[in-house]
This record gives C-alpha cells, sequence and structure tokens, in this order.
C-alpha cells in the first residue's frame, strides 16, 4: 500500500477543509476521509434553525456531499466508518466499519485527525442515554432532535446549560411551541459573558417566553420506560418531555489514548501554527485542538466554525508542503437569541481577574442607527482596556438588530494590540440608516479612555 | 473686552463639539458662537430622509438647540449673524447681525474656525440661483426643499451629479413620487468607487426608477418667471420642476481671504494634528479644514460628519490647552441607496495609479448570513491591496441589508497597515444569521491573496 497517504479521520468543516485545499495543491495525492457518520461538510451551527423549522430541511446544512467529495475532488470519503486506535509507532490507525461490522488496520503516510468535539453529558447520571435525552453536535444529532419532536409531539423540554447551544435551542423550541425551562447552574445565563451583560440576555431570554432557573444544579432524572419523565435538580423536580444538553462540549479525543499524541487544555490536542502535533506526520485542526488566545498567549479550548476552518486550511497546506501558519484566535464569538445579537470578543472581566491584569471597564448604552432615524434600535457596548496602557482587552455588544457584526472591529483591535484612543480615532462608516455619528463602539471608548 | 475669549465661527458638528469640549475643561470660560443660520448641531446626513418622509419634522434632526447650548452650557451661541472677515493682526473678526443689518467687529483671544462646506454651484451658469434651484448643505436648505415640493408639488426633478448626496436625493424624491432624473458628467455613479462597483451602483438606482444619464454635462437652463423649467445638457433637454445639485461640496473659506491663514487642497483650511493653522491662536475643524489621507499620507479634502465631529473634539482639547492628535482619515463612507447599502475606505484604483503603487485587485459574491439561512442578502466585496506586500489598500462593498457595517473591519485594516492575510487570519464573527462561516471580507482577501 502507499505510505504517501493522507488519511483524515473527520469529514466535517476542518477535516474537508484541508481535504480540498490539499487536493488544489496535490491533484494525484491518495486522500481517504474516515467519517464516523453518513454526513460531510455540514454546518453544525445551523443545527437550531433546522430544529425550530426555520430551514425546511437537513440537507440544506450540507455544503458538499459525501458522493461530491468523491466524484469533483477524488477524495474517498468513507461514511460509517469510526477510527477505534492510533498506532504512530506503525503509522496505521483501526478502524470499524459499522456497516459491516468489521475492523480492520489501515496504514497512513500522514494522518490528520478532526474528530471536532462533542457535546458535554454528565455520565454520572443515570438516565443520561436515556431515548429523549439529546446532545447537540452531529448533524445526526440534529436529525434525532427534530424527528423526536415530529414523532412524539412533546409540551415541555428541560435544557441543561445556558451558554450558546442551550439558548438557541431553547429560542428553536420555543418556535416549535414547546415549553423550555432552563436549568443553569451559575448565575447567569451565557457565562462568556460579564455577569452585567450576561444579566440582559437572561432577561431576554425570560421574555421570550422561556423559564430559567440559575443558581442550580442538575442532581437526577426520573426515568420511565426508557424515558425522562422529570428533571430533578438541587431544588426542584421539573416535568420533561425532553431534555437537551447544553453544558458545552469537550474534544473527541479518547480514542487517542496510548498514541503519544500530546493533548492539552481539556484533553484537546496540542499543536503548533501549523496545525502539527508533537507526533511525526500526524496533524491536527478544528474543535478536537487547542486554540492559542491571541490577548491572553494562553492555550485555550473553543469550538467555533470559523476556528475550524481556519485551522483545517492551514492543516490541509502544511500537509502540502506550503507555508502556512495559524496564529489565533481572540474568542469571537455572536449568537442570536430571539430578537437580539450578542456577541463578544477578547477577555472578560473573570479572565482578567485571573490573569492579574490590571483593567478598566464600562458600559453605554446607543443605538444600531442615527437617534431619528425610523427602527432605530438599542444596543448596549461593554468594552474592557488595560489599565494605564489603554490596550483594549475585550468588547461585548448586546442589541437588537445590526448590532452583532460591530463585534468584528473589536475582535481586528484585540488581535493588533490597539488602544481605546485607536479606536476613538477610527475612520468607521457613518450614516443614518446604519449607525450614530460616533459608533456605538467609539462612544464607549470615549467614556472608557477617561477611566485609564 | 475679555482676551481670553474664545469665538467659534460656525455652529454645527465641529464647532459645537468643540465648544461642548472647551465647556467641560473650562468650565468658566466665555465662549461666543456665531453661527449664520438660525440652527445649531444638526444632522445634515438626515436630510434626505427629512425630505423623503421618513423623518416627519427637520426639529428631529437637530441635536442641541442653540437655547439649550447657552442655558445648559453657558455658550453664547448667537444665530444669524454671518462672519465677514477675519483680522489675525488685531485678532478680531467682522460680524454681519442678519437680524439688524448691522456689522460689528469682535475681538478674540482664541478663534476656532468651523465653518462647514458648501455645494458645488456652477455659477457660470444663469439660473443657478433660481427659485427651484437646490444645494443641499444646512439645514434651512433641507428645509427649503421640503417647503418648496410641499407648495408646489413638482412632477420630475433633475439632479446634477450621482455622488452620494445625489443619490440620496433621488431616492428621497422618488418616494415622494417626484420623477427623477440625474445627469453625471462621468460615466459611473459614485465616483468614490471603481467603475465595476459604480456599475452595480448605476443599475441599482434605475431599477429604483431614476433616469440616469452618464457622460453627459450640464450646458444651461431654460428659464420663465425666475423658475428652471429645463436643464440644458450637451446631449438634450430635459424638463424640471426642479434641479437639485450634488456635484460635490467645498469649503467656506473665501472670506478668509487677506487673513493670513494658509489654505491647502481645494482651498481647505490647513492644519496640524491639534488642528491648528499657522496663524498663532486661530484653530479649524471640520468640513472647512482639508484631512490627512492615513492610506496616501497626502491631504485630501472630505466633507464628512465622523470627521467634523472628531476634529471639533481635539480642536477644543487643544484650545483648552489639552493633549489630543486627529491622526487622519481613510475615507470611509457608506450611503444607503434603496435597498443597497454603499460602503468604501481606502483608496480606490484611480488613486492607487495616480500615486503609482502596483496593486492587485479583485470582487467576489458571497451572501450577508448562511447560504441557507432565510433573508440571506447579496454583498458584493472588492479589495485592492499592495503587490508583494499584501498590504490592505482600500475595500469597496455593495449589498443587501448587513452589508455595509463591514466596511468597518476594512477601515480598521487600512488604517493600521494590515495585510491580506492578517485579515484571513483574523478572527471574525460568526453565527448563520449574521454571516457565512468565512465572512465576505475574508472570502475576498483569500481569493485576492493568490495575485500577491
Amino acid at each position: 500500500m502507499d505510505n504517501n497517504i493522507l488519511v483524515i479521520i473527520g469529514g466535517d468543516a476542518a477535516g474537508m477543509s484541508a481535504a480540498s485545499k490539499v487536493r488544489r495543491v496535490q491533484p494525484d495525492k491518495q486522500i481517504i476521509v474516515f467519517e464516523k457518520s453518513g454526513y460531510t461538510s455540514y454546518s453544525a451551527c445551523g443545527i437550531p434553525y433546522f430544529i425550530s423549522g426555520l430551514i425546511a430541511t437537513s440537507d440544506e446544512l450540507i455544503a458538499r456531499s459525501p458522493e461530491e467529495f468523491r466524484t469533483k475532488y477524488n477524495i474517498d470519503v468513507r461514511t460509517q466508518h469510526l477510527v477505534l486506535q492510533v498506532d504512530t509507532e506503525n503509522k496505521r490507525i483501526r478502524v470499524l466499519d459499522k456497516i459491516k461490522d468489521t475492523e480492520f488496520w489501515q496504514p497512513y503516510g500522514q494522518l490528520l485527525i478532526t474528530t471536532g468535539g462533542k457535546p458535554y453529558c454528565p455520565k454520572d447520571i443515570a438516565g443520561y442515554n436515556a431515548q429523549n435525552v439529546f446532545g447537540v453536535s452531529t448533524l445526526k444529532s440534529g436529525i434525532n432532535i427534530e424527528n423526536f419532536i415530529r414523532n412524539n409531539n412533546p409540551k415541555n423540554a428541560v435544557i441543561i446549560g445556558g451558554g450558546y447551544i442551550g439558548l438557541e435551542m431553547a429560542e428553536a423550541l420555543l418556535i416549535r411551541n414547546i415549553g423550555v425551562t432552563i436549568i443553569n447552574r451559575s448565575a447567569q445565563l451565557m457565562n462568556t459573558l460579564d455577569p452585567d451583560m450576561g444579566q440582559i440576555v437572561t432577561e431576554a431570554v425570560r421574555n421570550l417566553g422561556a423559564k430559567v432557573y440559575l443558581n442550580e444544579t442538575l442532581k437526577a432524572f426520573e426515568i420511565q420506560e426508557n424515558a425522562v419523565t422529570h428533571v430533578i435538580t438541587d431544588k426542584q423536580s421539573l416535568p420533561a418531555d425532553m431534555v437537551i444538553f447544553g453544558m458545552g462540549s469537550s474534544p473527541n479525543t479518547a480514542f487517542l489514548a496510548g498514541s503519544g499524541i500530546a493533548l492539552g487544555v481539556r484533553n484537546a490536542i496540542k499543536v503548533n501554527a501549523q496545525m502539527q502535533t508533537n507526533v511525526p506526520d500526524v496533524w491536527a485542526a478544528g474543535d478536537c485542538t487547542e486554540t492559542l488566545n491571541l490577548v491572553s498567549k494562553k492555550h485555550f479550548y473553543i469550538a467555533m466554525g470559523t476556528v475550524a476552518n481556519k485551522t483545517g486550511v492551514v492543516a490541509g497546506s502544511s500537509i502540502a508542503g506550503e507555508a502556512a501558519t495559524f496564529p489565533g484566535a481572540v474568542g469571537t464569538a455572536v449568537c442570536k437569541v430571539c430578537s437580539y445579537e450578542v456577541a463578544r470578543s477578547g477577555l472578560q472581566e473573570k479572565e482578567l481577574s485571573k490573569l492579574g491584569i490590571e483593567y478598566v471597564a464600562t458600559i453605554i448604552d446607543s443605538t444600531t442607527r442615527a437617534g431619528y432615524y425610523p427602527d432605530s434600535k438599542k444596543i448596549v457596548v461593554k468594552l474592557l482596556a488595560e489599565k494605564n496602557s489603554g490596550r483594549l482587552l475585550g468588547g461585548q455588544i448586546i442589541g437588537e438588530e445590526g448590532a452583532a457584526k460591530r463585534i468584528d472591529v473589536l475582535a481586528t483591535a484585540v488581535t493588533h494590540n490597539l488602544t481605546l484612543q485607536h479606536l476613538i480615532d477610527m475612520d468607521l462608516s457613518y450614516a443614518p440608516p446604519f449607525s450614530p455619528v460616533w459608533d456605538p463602539v467609539q462612544t464607549c471608548a470615549r467614556k472608557l479612555v477617561k477611566l485609564i
């Protein structure tokens, strides 16, 4: 067998971005992709909108099918194949063909691991795998949830965890006329926001019609016939026709035990800027890897489609012998919660405190358009900057239509060590339908610069 | 009389931003503002939306009235006062009280000139000042146009010039059910865009219902009873119940002749980064000054509310003895043309050619949201970058709802000498309702980087 073969484990964003990149550079290279599900290159981020019914079919979330990769790109995608073990010493992997239920060893010349993340699931709680309990990660998981709703017509759902996925799912279920209760262990929804900004989100979600219980912990499930009937917390028992875990995700790396491939933060794979692991001829990219935070200069774990795509391309370039690096990320994230757009980038207060960085922070209210222009909406901006230097360290934005994409200027500023004064001086765009004459991020910077 | 008195000529954005800043720092300083109209601190950019009827009254465009400045801020605003002459040798100005029709000399200790711009008007063409011919600049000019429309019910309007103001006015008049013909000297609408992008705007404006004649020049007016009845171009005669000049604006600096205050580009006042003129104790800010272009490193003339506000604050700080500088601008501008949002920043092809800068450019089509997400709109992005270095030199964006504010990332990148690779690496926000996973500006950068 050809030892120069590229084997990729995982056929979603990072894996297929890499495969496509390698194919463009090396038209003749043999590329095999093992994908445990039946799907490739789908938008996991779109799942809540498929469940809400906003997107009619799950097929719309698929950018390119396995068949398309095979015929148009000559990439040998093998779906329903689960990789069980990586033997780096002998440069081979052990693969389970889920259809035939047989195992085989596949040799590789180069290996790329893009196995993504999986939703955190409290396996110490009996019933975590009951038939009406769901995580949200793969397209299959989304299809399972939609099927369950259509076939079982649930009246009420309990969502465990109030992060992005929990909130997007809450909105989706409410649209399907399912009552939603969110149980959140901490004192605020969206822990990636500071408490003052998280409070705004909590109110918005409550106004949307969801019940939100904060500072409350999942303790047990009440089960009948392999289905959860009640969610038991440290404070109450809640009836549930379905349960969704939105407790964050963790990298899919358990199968690497014994491979010698080094893991870092939260067992995500350690990689350098070329997405190489510590083992020769083995790369990794996407949600199964750790990421350098360009503000804290420390590694962190984020599962973001943007990072998966970027690191996939860089891994592909590196595998194909091209120069390319992925510098890192700044934790930019944006989410729609009913009429609110919620965005963040950089570090938040608790991170800065932990790092011992002296900072100042402030919040302002402004509008998405000139105040007098029709349909001008509210926008709240929070900025965090280094004491003395004024270097921007982070920003959070919550607002109605037109608010969220403003986070990109803050992401750019945070990445390139710009200060509040740089932000104030910036020639940002203005016309009455799009912004006040001082963009809200500048209004916030003007207030905060007085405190440094 | 107190020689430490601050006299400000012009009471709109720059002048009143400065006055307010000085007042905050120096609560006891005597500040006199001479304003030729009856209004202060209004949004000239909002005039087209007042004329269209989207904004009900002109009062809504006024941020703060003269009375408010007098009573709440102790700023002595004198409206209907036109300054005729500046005598820098004796530190005094000659003022016409338009109500009393008397003149007087006003001494100053510090002088700030914020007289703004005025619409270019071809005074060599008889009828330029007929009763149905209008420029768009001051609030008064907007009120005059609205009054004229209400009282005369015009059926068709000819707009001379297809820049921002011409197009915003075209839309406003069409909303008022007035037929619109635009005469444009050059081959495209919006000369601040490259021809390929300008073409998109031309089509959009034609689809909106306006007639657009390109490569056509105003030659004369046919006049009856002090009203234009026809606009005569080098190619045809067009019936017109009203005429609007949208031929750009120029600084209001003619009254400075003989003052010794140095003028630069297009007779705009030369200023340093503290907004000081060449004459001691004389500052200038806003649309009457020239601006350093941070990309070309040359001075240019732009009349933008954003720059007026920024330079006003810097002038105020400098006058009050605080350290502050205005570094310059990058020519960011954004405009709404019916359902299109049109934005630009940095340099365009013709400017780069003139400067002898070797560049590459490309255009891509993308969407404002994930392709599968409902109401995803078209967006076209053009980027220009320096050959070899890949430094971003300019960007232009045209798209539907949600497109325009993306220009701010490009403005930031252009200002801080970022490259296409920086743009590709940037951790920009993504969620299906707000963007594709690669933001359109990144998609364009990925295509263009292959050409450097």
